[in-house]
């Protein structure tokens, strides 16, 4: 039976201790989540610390130097190559196709990368960013946080033990009301050029790359449906829905949305052979996570589930590079993420299934 | 908020009260469903009575006449209008493919007709069943079950008054593993001629279905994965997920799914753009269902709601026969239902997008 304590006490399975000196990241960017969540995440880990912040504003850069005594830089400064003795890494959360740019400054400098999802705006511009980072022979880590959630490793874990048999299908959803908080339609997260893409690229990245990492298994095959009848949407898409196919006759599929409008919502379900795994608050930053198992032996709920794990992304970072552990969402992990988007997209122009 | 008391209560709306006679029901194929289910809910139902049964073997023929005190015929019989004057209607539970003749049948002796779902396995003999009963001047009503239910009937009633805005999109999955129970591989269900289709058919109805009723919408647009992992399943679809289009941009999408093997599971998910609705065994006969509503206002959840939907199918069917009130489900319906399965099965062997 799924294991309760793990989930509530917050598993860090990769985390073999042997960090000596917390890794110093430069955080290129800094809109509201790296302000917010981020930084605040970096600076309370054991292995990450924040050192340098990279922004275009005066303000921004005032405030982060003084709530967190970092070195604040602008982006010249950064391009050229200022305060380079100061960090290790750079943390990547400018809009999505800016990161190829600051991916390729960073590596110009020796820099590790960790990278906001998806990796870029485009496949060709997500390439060419894996690439910079081999070139110079840094680490990349795509920036998938729930990866290392403790909850979502637990319940990998369970699945993979055959905790509900053989996955038969997955569904999920993130509606995230994107015009409701502090920023209003006059956001990159709604400029097509910018983003690559609207709900399906900011939020869908979620469900469908979280069940990939339950799963250990890549699409194989794509359609979509996409709705945008608020005009606020003109560029990119306000709702989406697409089917994820994994392998063929044998495989499994995943039934997967998102929104920028509606009641906020995110949940994750497994279905399989032998049970189902469902979880509640699945990909909201932070939040205490909902598990329901259902199995031949009855039903088990948790409540309250879980541990921070923006948190353990960061910690998880610079474990893997002071200790040259293996990253799991790394840049070829990113890139079939970033492909199957753009396969989303195409699909959803014709009509069609578009195989990867 | 939503109304706690009248999911528990077993909500009746579409009851007047204005049934003198009980209708007597004429019960065509006696497979397991209609003994174990639909004969025994007419017995316990008001408007409703078991008057006669046809079935193709003795031994239940025999078993049924002494059970509820019937009239039992063969089929031979049944069509040479026997007993005709013992009943008032035609409960016709055959396999998918044999609704047809059985119906016409019925239409032949004067008698209304309640048809299990789908109507038929293809559309034009659907078509040719609803034309049946319309010549005839009878009733028809396409066995919907869900319809009937007072938790379904009370969720329609609330996603209808606005308690979760505008539908954004639905979700529900109906995975029965049809060979678990006391029919083996060699049962019709399996038998692409007589059913028309496999899990889509038989459960795949109930996501579809009760997602059309609860909105009010009929699909536009579908696609479509099957999968057949299992050679007991070579003619039949085992899984099946596919998308529905209710409407364009302004429209909802449904991701539904279904599943002839597998960890039991019935589901079904509203999500809106002020709230959610969310019914776990939500297609079980005769189950408590668990309810979820989040609003704006708050998350309720209501356990073990719920009343026998079977029993208030076969009483709407005779209220409506005998009041002449109009029936929902009825042939049209029915053969919407009919044609979105077809679709279905033409979008999944294509790869693409059908429009209905």
């Amino acid at each position: 039976m799924f294991d309760t304590t793990l989930a509530a006490a917050g598993e860090r399975d990769w985390d073999t201790g042997a960090v000596e000196e917390p890794v110093r990241i430069a955080t290129v960017g800094c809109g509201n989540y790296a302000r917010n969540v981020s930084i605040p995440a970096m600076a309370e880990g054991a292995y990450a610390t924040p050192a340098v912040v990279v922004s275009g504003d005066p303000d921004t850069r005032a405030s982060l130097a003084d709530e967190f005594g970092v070195t604040a830089l602008d982006y010249d400064a950064y391009a050229a190559g200022a305060a380079t003795d100061e960090y290790d890494a750079v943390y990547v959360a400018t809009p999505n196709r800016l990161h190829l740019p600051h991916a390729e400054t960073a590596a110009d400098h020796g820099k590790h990368v960790i990278c906001e999802k998806p990796l870029e705006a485009t496949v060709d511009r997500a390439d060419r960013l894996v690439a910079a980072c081999d070139a110079a022979d840094v680490r990349l880590m795509t920036a998938y946080r729930m990866q290392t959630d403790p909850v979502v490793r637990r319940v990998r874990e369970f699945v993979a033990d055959g905790g509900i048999g053989d996955l038969q299908r997955a569904a999920g959803d993130f509606t995230f009301p994107v015009l409701g908080g502090s920023a209003g339609p006059d956001q990159w997260r709604l400029d097509r050029r910018l983003a690559g893409g609207g709900a399906l690229y900011d939020v869908g990245v979620y469900p469908l790359n979280t069940a990939r990492f339950v799963a250990g298994d890549d699409p194989t095959a794509v359609s979509a449906t996409v709705r945008s009848p608020d005009p606020a949407f003109d560029e990119v898409d306000q709702h989406v829905d697409f089917r994820v196919e994994f392998g063929g006759e044998d495989g499994w599929v995943g039934n997967f949305s998102a929104s920028f409008s509606g009641h906020p919502n995110t949940s994750l379900e497994l279905l399989g052979s032998d049970g189902r795994v469902a979880v509640r608050s699945a990909f909201e930053p932070g939040a205490d996570r909902e598990v329901t198992v259902e199995t031949p032996d009855g039903t088990l709920t948790v409540a309250g589930a879980g541990a921070d794990e923006t948190v353990a992304e960061f910690d998880y970072f610079a474990h893997a590079v002071a200790t040259d552990a293996p990253i799991e969402p790394d840049g070829a992990d990113g890139l079939v993420g970033v492909r199957t988007l753009a396969a989303v997209q195409e699909a959803s122009a014709s009509g069609g299934r578009v195989e990867l």
